[in-house]
């Protein structure tokens, strides 16, 4: 891996550094930290939400405060549930107070917010059932119109549509979301959600999503391009419990879905540290065992893999994010081993791997000092930065295209 | 099967028969046949263009000649082959003078003519690859513009574009469409191929065509749709040398492809009377054998799956039209006996089956006798009839939300 692989990931910038007067500061030290990130780490933290509303008996408060400062030691990027059926569990009563409190709570703490999912024909509301197709369209509208409106600036990152692939053809139950779907036609359905969304939040970055990575999932990107569907970021799913997709599969996928030249997110990734779900389980959902241990010889599969494939993501000039669906075990998924965190908050050998690449190899920390001119220079990964110089400090900016900048201090 | 089965392909009219002077013909016997129908019975009958031009020994001529009999006997429909290294094996001189003979030679003999296919990345014109991708563009435009000009008024059914789902894919051998197909997207391409179409033959009747069935097929058209590409049919392939559907696959892609509420045209249609192509065959191009003997066992299987299919989708309200592939054995696709005549022209029994579907059982010949006013009223399949009545006969058609119509004899 060579540093020119993350040449999309970097800029270059001079700072002119100014005291209050204009006057140079001339031959000083400056320390240039990177405190953020422009790329989005993230997990699911579902924990926030009782961490942010203490709706928690007072030592399971603590033990999931102590996982969440370990989330925020390392990743800047926060995926909360709007599962219909969750979050709006009797009509006119939904859960927006908790879920604000939530999401104002990471973003406070500088974590991006993404809603997780607007539109989902597994665990919608179950009352949809009771009413006609078009009153069901309309619910979904006003839910989103409500939702939108209602998280603007604080969530301006939404999965808007999820499983559209399967949406329409979904056997399982009946739901209201897949009976519209039917009528509206996959693309159709993506396009009235979108612009629905679109209209209540105009400047949010809008996620198609789905676990599907075949050419079903290209063609219908693809109609929905050519139909006007405006999609900020594709969304991949990447739950891997029967195994690490591997290398090859991660650039073929890549290679494919960048065809489209859209920023892509992978929006929902899984490696466990236990051992596989066997590969004839076909939906995901049926693997149930009472027990899925996390072992000290799956977790450096997992550390090595993980290492691997965020290496390889990173180095792609589409890919924009990450997010791991569970960040601890305690809570994970289908009970898997598939967290950074042990049940016991202890950290798995995954979770220093990615905080290293995160906070060290992926991370600019730099001392320089100014010239005659006050001048600074310097390369590093995009984001957020402080500069301190003596006893002052400021923040600034490292992005594309902006070279130079006055800085007074 | 029932009656009410075909309510969709039949209606009733009431004929009101004058003299010259205006005055009712009233209690004449009136023998009302039907000479054509508007459901196109097709076949792939690229020997017409032999015949036609009369291009072959004289042997060979007089053979096809009874075979072209054969097929005018029954159907209604034919395509011609514009594959495009076949049509323009050298830049600049297309084979149009020879085509359109043909074409028009079928048009005299009552036979809608659909040309297949404008753009495809099979037997697509070589010298393409020496070009730019602009100018593979250019050129596929300028083809489309120049046959779709030439062959207007002669032939108004065109297959648009063929293959979709496979093409940005195909990776059997470098090709020209190929390569723009990757540049423009699935439904780009299919878009820009239609508009131009379009263009030059606006009434035209355009398919898109696809031996895919599966759910890349559904989601295609369901992009192309939204994206408002105007398909007037969807073309389903059914080449099925690896064995008969059956009923059940029959209903169920039927029902699929009827979710959009277009016109289906069954568009490349075979059923062979010998052994099945082994199943694991994937392109059925890589099957070559020496021979592939028609055998009376099969023919008679062949027979009672071409009666089930034809009968499906003659019932079916969205499928316009059927088309078989190989018309006769000799010359047939992949050598296979796919024919409804052996090599030596004789007629498989699955011929007699379908000229007794055709000629008789979805076919109206009655006799009536007009009231005292002149009226006569019946109910027959939609299409063409002759009206005879004394030593007169005039022709007229008999049409969906057309009941009454006065005819002078």
């Amino acid at each position: 891996m060579s540093v020119n692989n993350w040449a999309h990931r970097k800029a270059n910038k001079t700072i002119k550094l100014v005291d209050a007067t204009g006057n140079p500061i001339a031959g000083k030290d400056v320390a240039l930290t990177q405190t953020n990130h422009k790329f989005l780490f993230g997990c699911g933290i579902f924990e926030a939400i009782e961490v942010a509303n203490k709706s928690v008996p007072e030592d399971r408060l603590a033990f999931l405060e102590e996982q969440l400062d370990k989330f925020l030691d390392v990743f800047n990027s926060a995926t909360l549930p709007f599962y219909w059926t969750l979050f709006e569990p009797e009509k006119g009563k939904p859960r927006t107070n908790e879920l604000k409190t939530a999401a104002q709570w990471l973003k406070e703490r500088n974590v991006t917010v993404k809603g997780h999912p607007l539109c989902w024909h597994t665990l919608t509301a179950p009352w949809l059932l009771d009413m006609s197709n078009e009153e069901i369209l309309k619910a979904q509208f006003d839910r989103i119109e409500r939702d939108v409106s209602d998280f603007k600036g604080v969530i301006d990152t939404w999965d808007v549509i999820n499983e559209v692939v399967i949406m329409p053809i979904f056997d399982k139950y009946d739901n209201g979301i897949t009976r519209i779907s039917k009528d509206l036609s996959r693309v159709g359905i993506i396009k009235e959600m979108f612009e629905k969304t679109r209209e209540f939040n105009p400047n949010a970055t809008l996620l198609l999503n789905d676990f599907n990575t075949s050419i079903n999932y290209e063609i219908l990107i693809d109609g929905c391009l050519n139909a006007g569907v405006e999609i900020d970021a594709i969304g991949i799913q990447s739950h891997q419990h029967q195994g690490y997709w591997g290398r090859e599969k991660l650039e073929q996928v890549l290679d494919r879905f960048s065809s489209f030249g859209l920023p892509i997110h992978f929006t929902e990734n899984t490696l466990t540290s236990g051992h596989l779900m066997p590969a004839d389980i076909v939906d995901l959902n049926d693997y149930q065992i009472t027990e899925w241990p996390s072992t000290p010889e799956y977790e450096e599969r997992q550390a090595k893999e993980i290492e691997e494939m965020y290496s390889i993501l990173f180095e792609h000039p589409l890919v924009e994010a990450i997010t791991t669906w569970s960040f601890s075990d305690d809570g994970a998924w289908l009970g898997a081993p598939a967290g950074f965190l042990r049940k016991d908050n202890s950290p798995k050998p995954a979770y220093e791997v990615v905080k290293r690449l995160i906070k060290e190899d992926w991370n600019t920390n730099v001392i320089c000092q100014t010239d005659d001119n006050g001048f600074v220079s310097f390369e590093g990964f995009l984001g957020e930065y402080d500069l301190v110089c003596g006893d002052k400090k400021v923040n600034f900016k490292l992005e594309k295209g902006v070279d130079t900048e006055q800085i007074i201090i």
